[in-house]
């Protein structure tokens, strides 16, 4: 395996999730914090006119803006179409190619410190096995893709390197305690990284428990398209939990109980995040796995 | 004092204040739920375009346009004063003019039902005094204007009726536990009423726990603008809880810690709310006293 010459750490890229964009700019402003003896590091904050006014997005959301095709077609040409492109020029060209790039996102579900790998690379399973053994806050969902082709986020960008979704916490402030433990994490990453350059992985356990995508579950919703339900009072925050058939899921604005209608445990999150109202979405069904690595 | 005739109860007046927005979606389609036998009440989305793309306004905050001077300046034409204009016709007109507005806000901060005074008349202070009284979530800030003139709010269209402010909930999103309390808070705000204009308010206390507004606090701030520094952990969620000299209010990106720094004790709210960040402030000072009714 080669050696890792530039790590890129990528935040703000949805402009309202401020943990990960105002780490960005501490970083930028502190550099020492994030180099590393064997590599460079590189601070990118991807969406900085949705930043400036606290926003998702301004005209689409940057983190589906990385589909191979997309990114080739001269015509797309909106904000984020063109911060797509150019973060790929950035991020993948020859001379200053990152070998790893970690994207820092946040979420208002109870989702606490999440990597979401985008592929089983055996480095990203080993980092994530490390990672979640020495901070039982950190959880691993996988977000697979038939081919890097289909994947519309940053980090299709580079085979090595994943998200982090933390949460929960509002879109548009920051959170001191969960600013800490993103920090942490990240440095923990590099850290780890560092070593992998210096030919000393850190020892693992050799299980790992990922969460795997199911789908999603839309919110109970009428004939016009407006939801006419909540996610239950007694399943808020339950993330990464497992949700049994005929488990409360929604409460209607009539007070009904709506349960969950699967035949099989499954493991939700994304549980009531803000931005997937905009689709109805309700939250991700996971299934929960141990795999050996 | 006359008899109330009708009430409105206002939502979205930020479309991103979801808790409000929907109670008014789910009153509009269930009427029974708010009508009350000696009294007419009104539901009223009141920032339907920014509710659509779930963000606090389109142009202009809305809760800002109701100074009297801007309300009868023909110029002004944003999309939220000329809405503005709109609700002071419906709410205010001879014939349907509404003698009690109750507007539904929400907050990131941790202050659960609190009930936002925007003046001292006495129906409005025994009302606040029996809604404390009969749930301990229940407090009671006034925020005073030297005129009717000077208050911006859609609570200056009446001298009776007040805003209600829940959290903490992120904006964009329902939370099914807030969603109920503050149903059961407007019910009870309107059985309240229908006993007044049957001649039996019902007995309270005759002492109020009265937050009175003292001032804003600002985000530690760069030359720039930008802010350095977040709430401080340990101050996080400590609204309506005496602040101290010397307490630490503030952690900076460099992971140094501000203090308060005046000389007496204060009870701050809106600690770390969204909304404000675009304006850089922190807080709200306020000064605790108990007031005889």
């Amino acid at each position: 395996m080669n050696q890792i010459n530039r790590v890129a750490i990528v935040g703000g890229t949805h402009g309202n999730e401020f943990t990960g964009a105002y780490l960005i700019q501490k970083f930028a402003q502190f550099p020492d914090l994030i180099t590393r003896p064997s590599f460079e590091t590189v601070a990118l904050l991807a969406n900085p006119n949705a930043f400036a006014v606290g926003r998702r997005y301004v005209e689409k959301d940057l983190n589906r803006c990385f589909l191979k095709q997309d990114l080739q077609d001269p015509t797309l040409s909106s904000y984020e179409e063109l911060q797509a492109k150019s973060i790929q020029n950035r991020l993948t060209s020859t001379v200053d190619k990152a070998d790893f790039i970690l994207d820092l996102h946040s979420t208002t579900a109870n989702m606490g410190l999440t990597i979401i790998l985008v592929n089983s690379h055996p480095l990203n399973l080993k980092l994530a096995a490390y990672l979640s053994q020495i901070n039982p806050l950190v959880r691993v969902y996988r977000c697979s893709f038939k081919s890097v082709e289909e994947n519309p986020f940053v980090n299709s960008l580079s085979e090595l390197g994943f998200a982090i979704e933390v949460g929960p916490i509002a879109q548009g402030i920051l959170k001191a305690t969960l600013f800490q433990q993103t920090q942490e994490l990240v440095y923990a990453i590099l850290d780890y990284l560092e070593r992998f350059n210096q030919g000393e992985i850190p020892s693992t356990k050799e299980t790992l428990i990922l969460y795997d995508h199911l789908s999603v579950v839309d919110y109970p919703k009428k004939q016009d398209g407006t939801i006419f339900g909540m996610i239950h009072p007694e399943f808020q925050d339950k993330d990464y939990q497992a949700l049994n058939p005929r488990d409360p899921i929604f409460l209607t604005f009539d007070d009904k109980t709506i349960v969950y209608e699967g035949t099989s445990t499954v493991w939700p999150i994304f549980i009531n995040e803000a931005a997937y109202y905009e689709k109805g979405i309700a939250m991700c069904l996971t299934q929960r796995q141990q795999i050996n690595i």
